[in-house]
């Protein structure tokens, strides 16, 4: 039937637009997010740098990327070309006969385009308060453009981590794993933030000045992940399809919310008080560590799964400023440890899951990202600098990056 | 046709996965609007109560209340167990040969799910400012794990309510008013804030530190009332039910700004000035009207529906101060005033509607919500306390119980 | 196929009333955008004004304004009252005989009436911080009743700009140049803020309260823009349309992004700074740019065409102040400055449209807009004032209109 076919494919062309357009939300849940636990004096900076990194993201996964990642890799920079000149999608008769793909391929695309600015959102909380804008966004072109697309396309181009069974769902690892890897180089590259650690080893916190918008971040984070894990089933037309897609909402809302509560109770068996700041990062570490795998498991199991990514989160927060890294949202924490923990727990309930190709996926998604960022950021560092100076730290980079306060009517305390 | 019936299949339960989505972002809308209309002094602790309470609702009704209310009633808890631990869904086959249900089981889990977790947020607000934390987590496992879905299973899962034809669409009653009536028993055994009623009578305004944030909470419930109502006719693949979810759009939209409309002029008439706080909560009380019978009024008569609830939560929110029922986003008034009246609304315009019915459904969600919600907090009182001590009250709940400041970085004045 | 056509149905009114949704979130994003970019002495008001403009525009479209667009001009005011008294939507045996539409109309009517809300949307941030409320409200009544619909019906009702072959697919001109043609007719009335211009033509700024709200409020226009432009296919339910909607999502997405990177730059070489209010203007330019065309360009065009939009925006507000006409949050050059564009920018690919019907097109909407909007405002302004006193204005907007401060609990400083 012809025009089964063809209502079919408009169902799953519109099931991935509505899941891309979930995604692209996202990219203000990390903004608003990133926005609340900053001071005030660096809070324009991180929007200027947020808005502008999702439009560069798109920008140039469109021009590069997607080839890269979804054509015959680096060798097919020409076909590219002619799709982003308008080449014709899917015609209506070669869908009728049964060829090409079941969906319309720019709604692939745009799928894909907002998962890239999403691995780019996770690197830029993490840099917050110290970074020079105009360095980072370079480092977002070349991310977005190459680094992200290269190991994308080894699983899920079909490269050799997808022929070695690695399994990643919706990408814990490819996209989670992969931001907080580039996180953690360029904080080390970096170094903390003024004041972070005192002369005698000890942690200072820096709260963050708006906590409603901390929260309305994860919120917004939360909701777009339905369509970032939900999208991910690639179909839903048919029972089967529609039953994994039902599954995968249901198992990343209780994944999120066992992170929430293990976060929560660890956050006051440790400190004595209801963190709020815990519990958002444990919803976030719920939602990454059902992302490897929110398909098959059941409700309860997912729910077990987010909350030891709940419990995960505050004890690495915890142990990086040990470490003297300085991450001023957690994003290393939150997108990083629980990525790890995410890709192993697949083990838990995959039958064909191998812990070899995990492992494997794993180091080399790690090593590629960290080593070519570390590379890079010291590329950046030497040529143009990456860090503001220290009286630019201490004025806030509202001022000198940006020339518009934040928050400019209401009279503000500098307690660091 | 086999393959109609599967893409019928798909169609009916991504209309239920994005309209759980939408309710789960109400989630945001409460905890925004309720951050927005507390003082700043107790924001941080709103905030980890509204992320904290749809946490636990969502694990709770999992592994408890889903089974309750669309199981046999008390008796069915085995196979909720089942269920949870990853029983299958409808197969294909199944499907094909026209038996179980027309959509995922687990999408509807889905949809039923972030419903509890609306019903427990209306009670946050009303308790703001001075009830314990960990007190009311408490509160929200018993609610949603067994107070909510027992009453829900009286009429949506098919229970003695549903057969004497009470009707009640979406949940004007099962859900806000259910909502109000815990929110009522706690303000009772609560009392008021300290200052709030003066030593003559007369009631002092408390204002809300933060006006757009509760703008953005009122919009954000705007938006998921879509999800709210439009979902809840179960049903979009055949012309009559897509003609039905479209008018229950319209409807919904419409009631929601008569009710805008109607509080506007109604405080104006009263107070002199263009009340904000009014409108939003007109908006919220034109959707709680509506929500009982969305699906057939025309257009005029849904927007005359929504403009008596507005008139009505300012006459209720005066009211409930005359009694000194202290409720500091006038929650109670929104969703209990407005869900009576929208319960009564249906006879206007549904011929197999009985008065009678609606009666007996209002007293009995009310009688049984409110009473055993009355005992409820009189023995967590008794054990553990529920209500913080008047230092702790003065010094605004950030610090005590969540030991985070919600805005540190701005100078702040205590007016109250 | 009786079966197919009505699966049909149903998907292409789930399509619609998904767009409409993010349109009617496009009032939330409006509200934030403009509650950011005003000093906080004005926050309470403009946002009562946002939610109060909405919920008029909702019920004067239902009462006249979509009959009058879509039914035989203004003769045809008596099939309305029919509808909106609840006349029947399409029957199921109707659509399965393959006559009326082929989606609910009810569903084309939601989709209608957020489209009119956007439009008086535009003009309430251009009035910012001097317009006395009521009087707002007032021309909000005759506009979204009378104004828009007049001329929407010549286009989109089919009427002589579309019968001239005048192409405007989603708006550039009939919503976003409308909405800037009459906020520019109520900016001439009205006069600059107090202290905007000084008396020797230096232009002083006056910066917005709150930088993260104005970010949130463009994420979510660029959310809503997908339902905005979307919807406007009208159709996702053959391949052909839904491969259009593909294209539509993907291209709004990258002009977006292109008017933020262009926007960024040009105030960088300009200013010297990462100017983010002009990056988030350079978002909306990017929009309104393509909204005119977004169906058929290449994304390499589409991001070109949304970056001429994001210089024009810098250059638009820039000049705007030169001509000491004060538009607090750039909503003239954003809608009318880049609709114009976007209007022109079509015929760059598409082959049937013309120069001259795009200027008629151009010129008429303007024309009548700014025309009717001008002595309606000069009638306002005899008959009970349009702009408060200076005292009034000195004070702040909240005080006198509202009687509610939008952020009491924070100490402030008067800058101006």
């Amino acid at each position: 039937m012809e025009e089964i076919r063809e209502l079919s494919y408009a169902l799953d062309t519109f099931y991935f637009l509505v899941s891309g357009a979930l995604v692209m939300w996202m990219a203000a849940g990390f903004t608003m997010l990133e926005a609340g636990l900053v001071r005030s004096k660096n809070t324009t900076e991180i929007l200027t740098k947020n808005i502008s990194l999702y439009a560069i993201a798109c920008i140039m996964y469109m021009v590069v990327g997607y080839n890269i990642m979804y054509g015959d890799g680096l060798s097919s920079v020409i076909p590219s070309i002619s799709f982003i000149l308008g080449a014709s999608d899917n015609s209506a008769s070669a869908v009728a006969a049964g060829e090409g793909s079941y969906y319309s391929d720019v709604s692939d695309f745009f799928f894909q385009v907002v998962f890239v600015a999403t691995a780019m959102s996770i690197i830029s909380g993490a840099v917050a308060e110290r970074m020079k804008l105009w360095s980072f966004l370079l480092f977002a072109v070349v991310l977005t453009g190459f680094i992200y697309p290269i190991q994308g396309y080894w699983s899920w181009g079909e490269g050799f981590l997808d022929e070695l069974g690695y399994a990643d769902y919706a990408g814990s690892g490819i996209v989670h794993m992969f931001g907080a890897s580039a996180a953690l180089a360029a904080v080390l590259v970096l170094g903390p933030r003024k004041g972070k650690y005192g002369p005698n080893g000890e942690v200072r916190p820096i709260p963050g000045a708006n906590m409603p918008l901390a929260t309305l971040g994860v919120f917004i984070l939360w909701l777009g992940w339905f369509g970032f894990n939900g999208g991910s089933e690639l179909k839903v037309s048919d029972v089967d399809s529609a039953n994994a897609v039902a599954l995968v909402f249901a198992n990343t809302n209780l994944a999120a919310a066992g992170g929430v509560v293990a976060a929560l109770i660890t956050a006051r068996l440790m400190f004595g008080k209801a963190d709020l700041t815990m519990a958002l990062n444990g919803a976030i570490a719920g939602l990454v560590s059902i992302t490897a795998g929110p398909d098959a498991p059941s409700m309860l199991l997912a729910t077990f799964i987010g909350a030891v990514g709940g419990v995960l989160v505050v004890l690495s927060i915890v142990g990086l400023d040990k470490l003297k890294i300085d991450d001023p949202v957690g994003a290393i924490s939150a997108h990083g440890t629980a990525g790890i923990w995410g890709l192993l727990a697949v083990l838990l309930w995959m039958e064909d899951a191998s812990f070899l190709a995990q492992i494997v996926g794993i180091v080399t998604i790690f090593a590629w990202t960290f080593g070519v960022s570390l590379v890079l950021w010291m590329i950046l560092k030497a040529v143009m600098g990456i860090r503001v100076t220290e009286e630019e730290e201490q004025q806030g980079l509202d001022i000198t990056e940006c020339g518009i306060e934040a928050y400019p009517d209401f009279v503000q305390q500098s307690k660091t």
